[in-house]
């Protein structure tokens, strides 16, 4: 236990009551040692899911209107409890991912700062949209009613979180953190390879509603290792969306359930993509190494586990700059030290993945760490593989993701070759490009087909490493994610947990704040087509 | 052909060419008699499909980069072409549909005034929601990247019109002009019920792409009376959504193809719904007559066939008020004319579903038009039919939504009564209530049970009717919609046709204006967490 200062019960969450009816049980794992950490952690039977989320949509309405004062004030508080609970949750992380301190602290501070911007988005206000027409009873042929409306909470949202952030991206990531602000009920499953991070994390977010005298039920966490919790969760009634982020397979696997139900709910899955870094001419020329050396870096941070790990680099291959582009990536390839991954079956999947790059006819091997990686640790060495354009067209899996520190150069004979490939490619979260500005122009054909297939274009830059902002876009054309509208990060990532709802002559006493003709919470509205505060 | 003043061609429209490879052909039906209009329709082939929608691909680029004046100038030509095509238009929407002309006049007004709504707000700009984060080099412990995004088009949009709307909701609907004002191509599926309108309307939209000199491939239209024609146009590769007014039963269908494709793609239905009215007790005493005048109207305008036809009025039923509101609904009901329905089709559904409540044990009929419907005309009748809150309870079909004038009134006992109903109700596009402003404070845990299950709450109103404007909101939870995010009608609609693109690091010369520092075209953003325009 005193690996992490803190003792686990290992039992759902249910508002403000601990269950534990399934004696099936399971315990977190230290991936650096293969063995059990403290805890036993309680499978959710079918009636425990029931329970969590009936109590979440009973608590709607109650928490649903709340100011936007107090809604701000709680998410707040979620960042203070997060902070106050101490290092525990980051040595439970550590522990369970294998991430060194440094990284969880990290992560820690961006759930702390997220809760933050999304606190001074609610407070502000004007994120829901509220439209007012005015009435105009002498219009002819008819006259036109008042029309006023803004967007609401949807209801009850489960969130799976990914098991590469413990802390960032799942008990308290930005689902959560959204779903919350929005006005909804949380109901999460927890990460079967982080389950002491999830308790420790959603006793932060118990603390943080006690402070606030925010009702109980509007959050529970929920454990298990089989399909058949996350599938009966998405599949209850009172559910009203999911989000998830996780690998393709699952993140299918639960949309189809999502859409299959009598009453189909979104389901929110952002699953990874290939990360295309493209290297224009001019920049090969001017600084080849640079590019080799924040690509390896790219590649290799947190071993590789990002869902904008980069798997693919493509570039002009006749000139002397990809030649030291190449040579300079395999050399820092080379020197990469094994590091521990996530979990075994994370490290499984990287191990068969690379496996079968292995055995591509037209694919070779270009570089591999020098130390050998430690089975028993888990560890995994990076992978560089390398083809020409005429390798890729006949390997239409080197667009699929191969989730760890593996990546594929690719030397194009001339410039149609990357828009070809651009073309041919599936949706993603990013695609970067290395250039000049003249290169820029040069490429703009290519520039325009990534617009179509990618959800964040970054210049001059790489992939890993995503600002939590209101600008950013964390999603993409599927595979990336199931619905190219929404973001999994970044303030936008509210919209999945609304809708709008209209009001037509409605008394001023009975409006939200928000359509009230005085404008009392001082939002920016679009009033008979104009956009003001007035 | 006199009929209409045009002849038909009846062949898909395919970008600038015509084609019909297959010769399986319908006409248009003549409600009223049953007779055949002018012109043979062909039905599409896979191949037919499959040209227009990468015809759609080819000239999604050329399109999407043109400036906001251009494409707000396509809008505003279209709406001139919907003028200038004269009468043609109205004559077929009338003899295909059995709607009055005045009806069809209606309709083209609305769809000329909702293209010059999106015009305006395509060329005003803000609707992109341009956010920007400038970069802080300096900034620990890493530097923050400059990040800025906007909502940019999807692809080539499928449409599928209503067959209640022939032009409001058809080929010059929202779906189409949205997708255009996005930036999107768009491919018709014609409705069988009215394949000579949608050849007039495409016709002004082919008209409208010429005279703007756009590529003609951003306008296909396809006609079949089969599911296949459907099917394989959600299904194809390269269609990036699709959008639907209809029934149920064809929405989901087609939901499920979209859902079932190896990479998903949106599928934006709206299904209608039961569109109750609650009418409470104050303002039963003051003005039951009224309110019954008004409810009929509402029910049997349009012969009933309205997304938002009020299928269910519930009232407290131990007072005079209820009384007279009964009767004097009653009163009406039995005075109605029965009139031409759309379409055989639906006067059969119409015709079975009547059939069904009148066989419902704990359902009365309690008035139907005096006149008896003609048949052979496909008139429906108006029916009425009463139950109390048992009744409802015992009949779940109640809430289903036969489409055309038949609604039942609910005697309720006591106001706890229309909460259980509201909690058990489906998804609906509305909910009515008439009170007064007492009355709502009385019964706010109705309205706060409302504001989940319905997209527009009216306030001594009725349903049927829709300003389209900014703050419409024309959706709602399913079966109401697929999705309760997104709208069908008003500019909000837009939104069902775009992503979010995020540019990091990107030089300000490959910028789209909206996000290039000097804002030139003065759009409203967030910059720095401001909402501003400088």
């Amino acid at each position: 236990m005193e690996i992490s200062g803190m003792n686990f019960h290992g039992q759902q969450i249910i508002g403000d009551t601990l269950s534990a009816d399934s004696e099936e049980i399971f315990q977190g794992i230290k991936p650096k040692t293969a063995q059990s950490l403290p805890g036993d952690f309680h499978e959710a039977t079918n009636d425990e899911i029931d329970r969590a989320v009936t109590l979440a949509a009973e608590s709607f309405d109650e928490f649903r209107k709340k100011s936007n004062a107090e809604k701000a004030a709680f998410l707040e508080a979620i960042a203070d409890e997060t902070l106050a609970f101490g290092d525990a949750l980051l040595n439970r992380a550590s522990a369970e991912t294998g991430h060194p301190l440094e990284r969880c602290a990290a992560e820690r501070s961006r759930s702390v700062n997220q809760a933050r911007l999304f606190a001074e988005m609610v407070r502000e206000g004007s994120w829901v949209d509220a439209r007012i027409d005015h009435a105009e009873p002498d219009r002819q042929p008819l006259p036109k009613p008042d029309i006023r409306s803004m967007l609401l909470p949807i209801g009850p949202v489960g969130v799976f979180g990914a098991s590469n952030f413990p802390i960032a991206i799942s008990v308290l990531g930005a689902d959560t953190i959204s779903a919350f602000a929005a006005g909804c009920p949380v109901v999460i499953k927890a990460h079967p390879a982080h389950p002491g991070t999830c308790e420790a994390a959603a006793q932060i977010i118990v603390n943080a509603i006690k402070k606030c005298r925010l009702p109980a039920g509007i959050f529970s966490l929920v454990h298990g290792r089989t399909v058949r919790v996350g599938t009966e969760l998405v599949k209850h009634p009172a559910l009203a969306a999911a989000a998830f982020t996780g690998s393709l397979k699952g993140g299918r696997a639960l949309f189809d359930v999502a859409n299959s139900r009598p009453v189909p709910i979104p389901f929110y899955a952002e699953m990874g993509s290939v990360n295309p870094i493209f290297v224009l001419p001019e920049a090969l020329e001017q600084r080849s190494a640079e590019i080799a050396a924040g690509f390896i870096t790219s590649l290799t941070t947190g071993v590789g586990q990002f869902c904008t790990n980069p798997g693919l680099v493509l570039g002009m291959g006749d000139s002397q700059g990809w030649e030291n582009f190449r040579s300079t990536s395999a050399q820092l390839a080379a020197e990469y030290d094994p590091q521990t991954m996530l979990h075994c079956g994370i490290h499984y999947a990287f191990e068969e993945g690379v496996k079968e790059l292995q055995h591509m006819g037209g694919l070779m091997l270009a570089s591999r760490s020098t130390r050998d990686p430690i089975e028993q640790k888990s560890e995994a060495a990076c992978y560089l593989f390398e083809t020409d354009s005429e390798g890729l067209h006949h390997h239409p899996a080197l667009f699929d993701e191969v989730f760890g520190p593996v990546s594929t150069l690719v030397k194009c004979g001339d410039p149609g070759d990357l828009e070809t490939f651009a073309n041919q490619m599936d949706g993603s979260l990013t695609a970067s490009i290395h250039g000049t500005e003249q290169d820029l122009k040069n490429h703009s054909g290519l520039v325009s087909i990534l617009e179509k297939k990618a959800g964040r274009l970054i210049f001059n830059g790489y992939p890993v490493g995503l600002e939590v902002c209101d600008s950013i876009h964390h999603g993409g054309p599927y595979p990336a994610t199931c619905h190219s509208y929404f973001t999994s990060i970044g303030t936008r990532c509210i919209n999945r947990f609304v809708r709008p709802v209209c009001y037509q002559s409605w008394p001023q006493s009975a409006l939200p704040p928000e359509l009230q003709d005085g404008n009392p919470s001082g939002v920016m509205r679009i009033v008979d087509g104009e956009r003001t505060r007035n």
